[in-house]
C-alpha cells in the first residue's frame, strides 16, 4: 500500500462546508475552479454531526457534502472525524476526557480531548471509523482515509495508569526486571506490586514540570507508552476501515518534529505519511527542509503529503505575522523538492467563529477572489497543474544520513545534569544547517535504519544507544565511511542507565576518545575553540557544554582556548577501518559546526553544487523513470 | 435617586473601630477634628462581627460605633458587610467558597470569597443587608449604603455552571440558537443537552490561561454571566435595603478600568457611582483622568464619589513607593475636577495585623498628628472645607466622546490572532492621552450612549459591534461630526463571529476603506508611517499591528514607509455626509496618535486652552446654577 | 552527648553498595584505600530494602554491607532509612503521601514524600529506626546515627490541618487568644470553632504563592507548625534509637540557610549538627563562611560535620558547572576552618540510573582512579590524614555576633509591603560580607543566644522582635558594645502585629531615631547616600528601600542625596550607655555596608589581620588544649 493515486500533485486542503449554508458551497467551488483546487479534506471534526447521540448515526449532511465534492470533480481525503469527541460523549462517559500532568481531570472542551486508554472512547471511535469507511469506501472521489487529527498530548488518568501497567508487564515480564531497569534501589523505590506503579506526573515523580523527573526511566517509559497508546487508537480505526476498504491508503497528519509522538514507531502502520507544516517564523527554511526530510525518512524515502499549511497567517500564536509575498509559493515548492506529493492548506474557507477564525484561509470572510492571498494560491495552483505528474513518486538519492531519535530526544531533555540548556532539536538543527548550507542531499533516518547505503552518517546528541547501533556505526567506518557524533552521545542505554565505562560508552572505540568529565556553563560563557591548523585554522565559539577529552588514539582537530582545560581537545578524528569517527566535544557555534561538517563531506566529495551561496537551497529527486528533478 | 446629600465635599474614608479598644476611638476623633474629616465608612468587613453564627445576629458593637460617629457629628457611609463571609459560614456550607479557573475548590480564606451563585450565600447576605438597613435606616448620620466591596473575580463551581446554563437559556432560548451563536460545528462542539455545557476554564475550553479559549464566544458569555451574577448579588442586597430605607442612596465601590465587571451593565442599578483609585504609579495622571471620566460617564455624567485612595503607600504590590509630597492634594483635586463629589481614603487608621497593616493610613501605628502624611491630609481637609458646596453636582460640558466597551475589551483580548500584544486598554489609553494632552473636555461613554450631543467620537479598538451602533456613528458624521476608529475595529458581532464582509465590517461605509489583510509583528519591528504632507508632514513609528488598507473612497492621510506594503495607507479620512470617518490602520506611537487626534479636533475648533503645555491638565465643570468651574 | 568519637577528621561520604553487585564493593574499598576514605554513610534510602512489606523486615543485605564496612576498617554513619518511604506504604496507606500547597494530593514518587502528621508514617518510621538501632547499636564500626534525610518541604493535608489545630490549641489555649493574635477582626476572619481553621495555602489565604498571604500571622504559625511537626518525626526516631543505643550520637543532615526549617528550634534535639553544602556557584566563598558559622552557632559553637558536598558537579540544576581544580580542597579546608570536624561527600560511587546519576562522585561510572576528580579527593584524604586530631573539637573565639532569625526571615518575606524585592538573606549576606571582608572572627547566633560575650552585635533586618531581645540588645550597648541594625527592623511582634509605636519599635530607644515613613522603589532607582565627612567622606548607592528618619538623639552618619528627602539621615549612630546603636535606614550597596561595618569594628579594634586584601579569608579555631589554629 502506498500513496493515493493521482494524476498530478493534489492541491486543496481542509474544507468545512458543514459550517455553511449550501449557497456558500456553490461560491466556494467556483473559487476552487479559479484556484485549480482539486482535493478537499472533509469531515475532520464531524463526530458531533455524524453521531449526534450514542445510538444515532446521521450521515445525511456528510452524504450531501461528499456527493457535491464528487460531482464537482474533486478528490476527497475523508476523515473518520475522531479528532475531537462530542459533548454528549463527555457527559455520558466522564472517563473519555483526559487527566492532565497536574492531575486535573478535564471536562468537555477543546479538541485532542480523548483519553487514549478509555474503552468507551476506543469502542465508539472505532465504530465511527467503521461506519464512515463502510459508507464511503465505494465513492470514487474518495482517494484516502484520514484518521483522527494531529494525535498528541498525554493523559494521566487511572485508565491510563492501568494501561501503563499492562504495557510494562509486556515490556518487562517481571517486577524484578522492571526494578532493575528503573534502578529502583535508588530512593527506596523498589516496587513489590504492579499496582504500586503510578504514571509519572506532577503528583508523583516530577518536581518542576514534564522534563524534571526523579526517575527518568519511568518517565521515558511513560512517553513510550503514551505514543503506543495513541498508535493503538490509530490502528484500531485503521483496522475498522480495512473491513470495508481493503485498498484505499490510510494516513493521519503528523506534526513534524513533535516530541510527544515517536513517529518512527508509528510510520510502519501508516500507508503513507502526511504532515502539517507550521514553521515558527519566516527564517525557518532550513528547519522546514529538515522536517520534510524527517517525514520522508519515516517510510524509507517514500514521498509524503503536505497535509496542512496556512496560506497566510496562523492564529494561535502571540504574534501572527503574514507570509510575505512569494513565500507561499517558495515553501510549497520546497516541500515538493523534499518529497511532498501533495500541497494542501488549512483551510479553504475561514470559519466565522471560534479559535481559528483568523487562521489564514484561501477564501476569507468576505468571499473575495481579488485578495492578495487568493491570487497567490491561484498562481500556485496553475503552476502545479502545469507540472503534471512528473514529480509524483520521485525519490531522493542521498549519500548522507542524519540520525534522528525520539528516545535520545526524550532521555536527553529529561536528564538531571549536565545542562538543561542543551536542547536536542537545537543540536540537531545546527548539524542539519551545516549540511543544508553545504547543499548536500540527505536523508533523515531512524537509528534503526539501514546505514549501509550512506558514506556519511551524522549523529548529533546520540544520547541513548539501543540495539546494535554501535556495531552498525562502526561498520560504516570500517568500509570507509565517516561517522560524526557529538557531546552528550553514548551516555545511556535504553533504560536510561549510564554505561559502566568511559563516555561515550559503546561509541568509544569508534571515536578513539574517552571523556574524563564535563563542564556546563550558562549561555554567556564562551570558550573559544581553535579548529584546524595552518591556513585552514579558524577560531570559533563554544558554549553551554564542554566535555574534557583524553584521546585514546584519535587525532586532535580542535582545542579549547580557555579555562583550566585550555589546549585539550574539543574536536577529534579517529581512523577506524577504512574510515573515520569524528567527535565534537563542545557546543560549537554554527561556524564551527559547519567547519567540521565540511571537513567530513570533503573527504567524500559530497559538497553540493553551490555550497557557498548563502540561503540557496537545492534538492534532487529521482522519478520512477530515472529522470532527475533538480530544484 | 442621586448622590447622598451633603453641604460640602465629604472627606474621610474607611474606618474600623471594631479593631480597637474604645480609648483609641477617642484619639481618632480628635485627630479627625484636626483633619476636618467629616465622613466615615463603617462596617465593610463586619459580617463575622454582626452575625457570629447562623442563628445569631449581634449589632451591639456596631451600634456603639455608629452612635459614636453620629455623636461626633460625622456622616456615615454604612456597609452591609458582605465583602467577605465569616469562617463559620464556609465551614457549615462548603458551597459558599469559590472554585477557581484551575478547577480548585477553595476553602475559607481571604476576601471576595463567595460564590455568587450559592443559594446559601445569597440568602444570608441578603438577610444581613436587610437587617443592617432595618436597624440603621433611621439613623440621621447615615448618608448612604455601601453594598459588598469591590465586587470581582469569578467562580467556576457546579452552582455557577447551573447558573450559567440558566442564564444561557434566558439569552438564547433554544440549543439551536446557542449552537449557532457559539459556532459549535467547529471542533465537534454541537451541544445536544443544556447540561453538557461547562464553564469555560483551564479544565475545559482554555489552553493557556483566562484569555486563551478554544471558543471565545463561550468565554465571552461566561464573563457576561459572571458580571450579571454578581450584579444579582448587589441587586438582592439593594432590594432588601429598600424594604426599610426607601430613599437613602445605595452604591458599591467600583475599581475603575476593572476588566471582570461590565460597569455599564451595573450602573443603572446603583443610585450613585463610587470608585477606588489606586493608580499603578506616579505617572498615571492621564490614566486617572480617563478613569474618572469613565466612572462619571457610567450614569450619564452624574458626579461620583472617590470612595478610596491611599494617603501614602499601597501594600499589595511588589514595590510600594510613597506618594511624593503634594501628590495627594493634586490627585484629590484632579478627582474633583473630573466629577468627584467626595474625597475619601482607605484607610483612616492603619490595622495592626494582616495584609494591609502597611497600607497607607491617615493615622499610623504610632497615632501621631505630626507625620508628613497626616499634615498633608489635614491641609487638604481644610481646603475642601473652604471650597464648600460650590462643586457639588456640577457637570462636565464635553463635545468629545471616547467610547469604552467591556465587550470589545473582552473579545479583543480573547482573540486567537492577530496579536496577543495588542491590549485594549493600551489602545484606549493612547487615544485618551492625545485628547488629554490637547486639553479638551471629554466624556467617556458606553457604546449605547446617546451620541447626538458630540462633535467628535473617538472609538479606539471598537472590536465588537452590537445593536445599531454603526448607524449611530454614521449619524454623527452625517450631521457634520467626526468619527475616528482604529485597527481591530468592526471585526465581530456580539457573538464573537466575524462579519461576512470586508473589515471593518459595518464600519466600512463610514470609513471608506476595506482591509485586505493584516500583519502582526513583535514589539521590536517598526514600520515608519508618514503623516500629512508639506510643512505639516511628520514621520512616526508604528508597531504590533499593520492592517493593509485598500481605500474605497477615503483620502489617504498617512502611508507605511517599509515592508512590501510601503506606500499603502496607514491612516485615512473619508468624507461622509457633512462630516468624516477617520481610520487608523496601524499601531501608531503616541506622537502619531496625537497628530491624528489633533487633526480631528482642529476641524471642530476643539483644542483646549493650552494644548501645547506638557502635562498641564485642565477640566471644566458646570454647576447646577450654570457657573463654570475651571480646574 | 557530643560529636562522634574519632581519631582524626572523618573522610568519606554517602555510599550505596545495595545498588551494586559485591564484586564492585571490592573495587570500591581498594579505591577508598587509595583516597584514605575512612567513613561511609550507609542506608539513607534503604526503607524499601529493610522493610519490603509491612510485616516483613529484612536486614540480610544491610548486615552484609555493614559487616563489610567494619571488616574493611571503616567507620559508619548509619541511617535509619526513613528519608523516603517505599511504594507499598503509599499504596497501602494513601495518607502517608503529601498534599501540596496547591491542594494537590500526591501519590507515590520522589523522596521527602511523607506527611509529617500521618500516624501510620510516624508509627512505621519510628519502628524502623527502633529496629535498625537495636540491630546495629553494638556494631563497633557504627559511630553515629543519621535520622531521615534533609527534612523539609511542607504538607497541607487534612491530617496536617488537624495537627495544626492541635498545635494552635497548645500555643494559644483559647480561640479568643488566637483571634487576637491573628488580628481576625480584619476581613471578617473571627474564628468561632477550631475546626474552621484551614492550613494557609493557595486554596485559602494565599493569593500569589507561598509568600503572599492575606494573614501573615496564620502563615507564620503554619511554618512554625511544619518545622515542629518534622522535628517531632526526628524526635520520635531518636527516642526509638535511644531505647537500645544510649550513647551513640544522633544527627540529621541540615541544609544551611534553608528557609522551611527553623534549625534553631531543632538544634537542641540533635547531639551534633551536620549539614550538606551545595553552594549556588563558584563565587560563594563568603556565603559558605556564613553558613558554616550559622551551623556552628546552632549548638553554641560546637563543631559540626560537613555531611555532604559534591566532589565535582551537581545534577539537579539547570546548569551544573564542575568545581574548578583546587576548589574541592579549598572549600573543604574552609569548612574545617569554620568548625567542621568531618569532611564527607555525596557520593562515593555514582548511581547508574535515576536523577542523581550525573551528580559528582568520588568514583565515576567507569570506576577509574586516574580521573582528575579522584586524584583531588585522594590528595585531600592524604592531607587530612596528616592533619590528624589537632582540629577536632576546636572552638572559634569570636567577639562579634551576627543575629540570624527564622521568624524574621519568614515574617519579612511574607509581608505585604513595603517591598517584595528585599530578601532577608540578601540583607544578611551583605552585612556578613562586610564582616568577612574585614577578616573578623564571628559567630552567627539565634536571637535567643547569650549576647554577653560579644562586643559587637550585628542584626540586619531584625524584622520580628520576640521575648526580651530589645532589653538584651540594650544591655550590649550599656556595657560599651555596639549594636547595628537596619531598615525593616523592629517592625512586628511574634504574632506579626505592628508595634503601636514609632518604627523601629522597641529598638527605638537604643537607636535614638524614629522612622516617619518609608519609600520603596524598583531596582533601577538609586538614591545616593553620603557617608562620613571630611577625608573619610564617601558617596555610595542605596536601592529598594529608603526609610525617612527623624533623629531622636542619634547623630547623623550618612544622608540621602536625592529625592524630596535629600539631606535627611540614612545612617545614624546613637550613644547609649557606654556603647552605641547604629541604624542603617536604606538598602546601601556593599561598599556602603562595609563602610558602616568597619566604623563599628574600628571602635572595638576588631578588624582582622589583613582586612584590605580582597577575597582573603582567615579564621581562627582554638583547640581543647588552648592552642590556636589559624587558617
Ligand atoms: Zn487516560
Ligand atoms: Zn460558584
Ligand atoms: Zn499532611
Amino acid at each position: 500500500m502506498s500513496l493515493p493515486l493521482s494524476a498530478k500533485v493534489p492541491f486543496g486542503g481542509d474544507y468545512n462546508p458543514e459550517q455553511w449554508p449550501e449557497d456558500v458551497w456553490k461560491q466556494d467551488y467556483r473559487l476552487f475552479d479559479t484556484a485549480r483546487i482539486d482535493l478537499v479534506t472533509l469531515g475532520v471534526f464531524d463526530w458531533a454531526l455524524t453521531q449526534p447521540a450514542e445510538d444515532t448515526y446521521d450521515f445525511a449532511l456528510l452524504d450531501t457534502i461528499v456527493e457535491r465534492a464528487g460531482a464537482e470533480g474533486r478528490g476527497i481525503c475523508l476523515a473518520t472525524g475522531t479528532g475531537a469527541h462530542p459533548p454528549w460523549l463527555a457527559k455520558a462517559y466522564p472517563e473519555v476526557t483526559r487527566t492532565d500532568f497536574e492531575g486535573r481531570k478535564h471536562r468537555f472542551g477543546q479538541r485532542h480531548n480523548s483519553c487514549p486508554s478509555s474503552p468507551v472512547f476506543r469502542r465508539l471511535a472505532t465504530e465511527l471509523a467503521r461506519r464512515v469507511a463502510r459508507r464511503y469506501a465505494d465513492t470514487p472521489a474518495v482517494l484516502a482515509w484520514h484518521v483522527g487529527n494531529e494525535y498528541g498530548g498525554a493523559c494521566y488518568c487511572a485508565l491510563c495508569a492501568a494501561g501503563f501497567r499492562g504495557w510494562l508487564r509486556d515490556r518487562y515480564g517481571t517486577l524484578d526486571a522492571l526494578n532493575e531497569a528503573w534502578y529502583t534501589t535508588f530512593w527506596s523505590h523498589t516496587f513489590t506490586d504492579w499496582d504500586e506503579i503510578e504514571p509519572p506526573s506532577a503528583l508523583t515523580e516530577h518536581w518542576r514540570g514534564p522534563d524534571h523527573s526523579a526517575f527518568a526511566g519511568i518517565t521515558l517509559d511513560y512517553r513510550r507508552f503514551t505514543s503506543d497508546a495513541m498508535l493503538t487508537n490509530f490502528r484500531d480505526e485503521k483496522a475498522a476501515i480495512r473491513e470495508s476498504s481493503p485498498t484505499l491508503p490510510v494516513t493521519t497528519n503528523f506534526m513534524g518534529m513533535y516530541r510527544p509522538i515517536d513517529y518512527h514507531r508509528w510510520a510502519p502502520h501508516l500507508d503513507f505519511v502526511s504532515w502539517d507544516n507550521y514553521p515558527p517564523d519566516d527564517e525557518s527554511a532550513a528547519r522546514m527542509a529538515l522536517t520534510h526530510d524527517l517525514m520522508r525518512g519515516l517510510k524509507d524515502g517514500q514521498p509524503f503529503w503536505l497535509m496542512e499549511q496556512t496560506p497566510s497567517v496562523t492564529a494561535c500564536r502571540d504574534v501572527n505575522p503574514l507570509k510575505r509575498p512569494g513565500l507561499l509559493r517558495l515553501w510549497s515548492w520546497q516541500a515538493v523538492a523534499h518529497g511532498a506529493d501533495a500541497v494542501l492548506f488549512f483551510q479553504l474557507r475561514a470559519s466565522r467563529g471560534a479559535s481559528e477564525k483568523y487562521h489564514g484561509a484561501v477564501i476569507g470572510h468576505a468571499g473575495r477572489a481579488d485578495t492578495r492571498v487568493f491570487q497567490e494560491v491561484a498562481e500556485l495552483g496553475a503552476e502545479l497543474e502545469r507540472l503534471g505528474p512528473v514529480s509524483l513518486g520521485a525519490r531522493t538519492p542521498a549519500r548522507v544520513a542524519l540520525l534522528f531519535d525520539w528516545d535520545s530526544w526524550w532521555a536527553l531533555e529529561l536528564s538531571d545534569g549536565p545542562s538543561r540548556l542543551v536542547g536536542y532539536q537545537q543540536v540537531v538543527l545546527a548539524y542539519h544547517r551545516a549540511l543544508w548550507d553545504a547543499g548536500v542531499d540527505l536523508d533523515v533516518v531512524a537509528v534503526t535504519a539501514d546505514l549501509s547505503r550512506y558514506d556519511v552518517v551524522v549523529a548529533p546528541a546520540l544520547y541513548l544507544l539501543k540495539g546494535d547501533l554501535p556495531q552498525r556505526l562502526e561498520a560504516v567506518a570500517t568500509r570507509g565511511g565517516s561517522v560524526l557524533t557529538t557531546y552528550l552521545s553514548g551516555r545511556v542505554d535504553e533504560n536510561d542507565q549510564a554505561f559502566l565505562m568511559d563516555v561515550p560508552g559503546p561509541l568509544g572505540q569508534l571515536m578513539g576518545v574517552r571523556v574524563d568529565e564535563w563542564d556546563a556553563r550558562g549561555p554567556d560563557v564562551v570558550n573559544p575553540v581553535r579548529l584546524g591548523d595552518g591556513a585552514d585554522q579558524v577560531d570559533v565559539d563554544a558554549r553551554l557544554l564542554f566535555e574534557l577529552v583524553i584521546p585514546q588514539g584519535a587525532e586532535v582537530v580542535g582545542t579549547y582556548q580557555a579555562d583550566f582545560y585550555a589546549g585539550t581537545p574539543a574536536v577529534t578524528r579517529n581512523s577506524f577501518g577504512a574510515g573515520d569517527g569524528w567527535y565534537v566535544a563542545a557546543g560549537l557555534d554554527q561556524v564551527g559546526v559547519s567547519w567540521v561538517v565540511r571537513q567530513v563531506l570533503d573527504r567524500h566529495d559530497l559538497l553540493g553544487p553551490h555550497p557557498d551561496v548563502p540561503d540557496l537551497e537545492s534538492a534532487v529527486r529521482v522519478a520512477a523513470d530515472g529522470s532527475r528533478l533538480r530544484f
